[in-house]
């Protein structure tokens, strides 16, 4: 438990990682941030074995990540994180991004429930002992994610079912695997030109295993599209993305 | 050039990188398999960028793994890589698995042909200068892929797009998310009782931007899979997938 408040941890990006321009993707990024989170919960002892002894498991509500450059074929990809800010049922949890040369390439920002296993609840976090230790008052470089408004139109650009590789550990669609999906409905030409500056997601249902979702997208203003992951019933995510020229 | 003729690389598995049953995926596997393959060359002066330079690229022709037991939320893999063999235009890599405690838990082997980046034909390997020095008699504990009989029959599946995150630094459907689109043919009742215990792929021909591809599955024998992606045109990989009891 001689652990610093702010953890700070390397990851390799490999050829084999990268998209087609040699940078990697978006949902390679929200991998490592998922992994710094991870690591940081777990040796400071509120992690994914802690929670699960008392049959709880940390859920991703919201993140933003908002890129100032993207690195081409660069060999390492560097995560600051810490958790400003503790409330009764949320935990905020930041993150600063350097490349290999230690140039700030850049932010992210989420939002994290406790929930209960069995009843799929939200649990409330501040009575977790020693967790307070390591709230670090540094607030995030960037801004929280932004009222995202509800696609009232019948816009639907893709439709997908849920599958094995979608699923994470408690058998729902993977945080990290909602944004692949939701990336994947651009088409590569925009790639090719410009970059997601600033992605939003709220998480507000969980993806089942055979679930058909649909994609639904539009344009809010120039090169900012609003997004929703749809059941049957209703919206499981929504999400906002703002391109912008390549840098 | 001071390194060792054979390399070994530890990965970390996160709980976030596992599967449903907190085991990693064959696609995690074999993601891991081309990590130690590309830090082996890199290292060793014949990687990615020393390929690059001469106009040419790594391209996997043939994989076969095989998984003695998976690990359940470990938190490490361990990986052994050599080249056994180079022949004038195939040259061949063997792996060796180990869990975090050290136990041998699965083997793999691969071929690999230099393409030239232009005509996209296989180029003469054995003009590499100093390629020789690193190779090593060590036999790979498995057999070699099998000849994967044709399928006759129309036994589509699936079918999917290629997509954006499909899509490798070449352009091409990404050797590995061949694995999880075959990976995803299967239930995950399947998942619950049984492990694929051998996986074999031959990749033939390249899956492009856009392009609608089928998947084709046949039982061959109990609980022996053959499979092939195709598309309007020819078959771009067979593979063969045979499962047996959780262990």
């Amino acid at each position: 438990m001689n652990n610093p408040i702010v953890g700070i941890y390397a990851f390799p990006l490999e050829a084999y990682t990268s998209d087609f321009r040699g940078k990697p993707t978006l949902h390679a990024i929200g991998g490592v941030l998922m992994q710094a989170a991870t690591r940081h919960a777990e040796e400071r002892g509120f992690g994914y074995s802690a929670m699960n002894e008392q049959n709880r498991a940390w859920v991703l509500s919201r993140l933003a990540i908002e890129m100032r450059r993207f690195p081409i074929n660069d060999h390492q990809i560097r995560v600051r994180t810490w958790v400003p800010e503790i409330n009764r049922l949320f935990t905020e949890r930041c993150f600063s991004l350097n490349d290999s040369a230690g140039n700030h390439i850049g932010d992210a920002r989420s939002l994290w429930a406790a929930i209960d296993l069995e009843t799929r609840k939200p649990t409330v976090i501040t009575d977790m002992p020693g967790f307070d230790r390591f709230i670090c008052r540094e607030p995030s470089a960037i801004e929280n994610v932004r009222k995202i408004p509800p696609i009232k139109e019948n816009c639907t650009v893709e439709s997908f079912t849920v599958k094995y590789s979608d699923l994470d550990i408690n058998g729902h669609l993977n945080s990290i695997k909602y944004i692949e999906h939701l990336s994947d409905t651009f088409p590569v030409e925009m790639y090719q030109q410009q970059d997601v500056r600033r992605f939003e997601i709220c998480y507000t249902a969980e993806g089942r295993y055979g679930a058909q979702l649909d994609i639904l997208k539009k344009e809010d203003h120039d090169g900012v599209f609003v997004m929703e992951i749809k059941n049957s019933e209703k919206t499981i995510c929504s999400a906002r993305v703002s391109w912008g020229i390549n840098r």
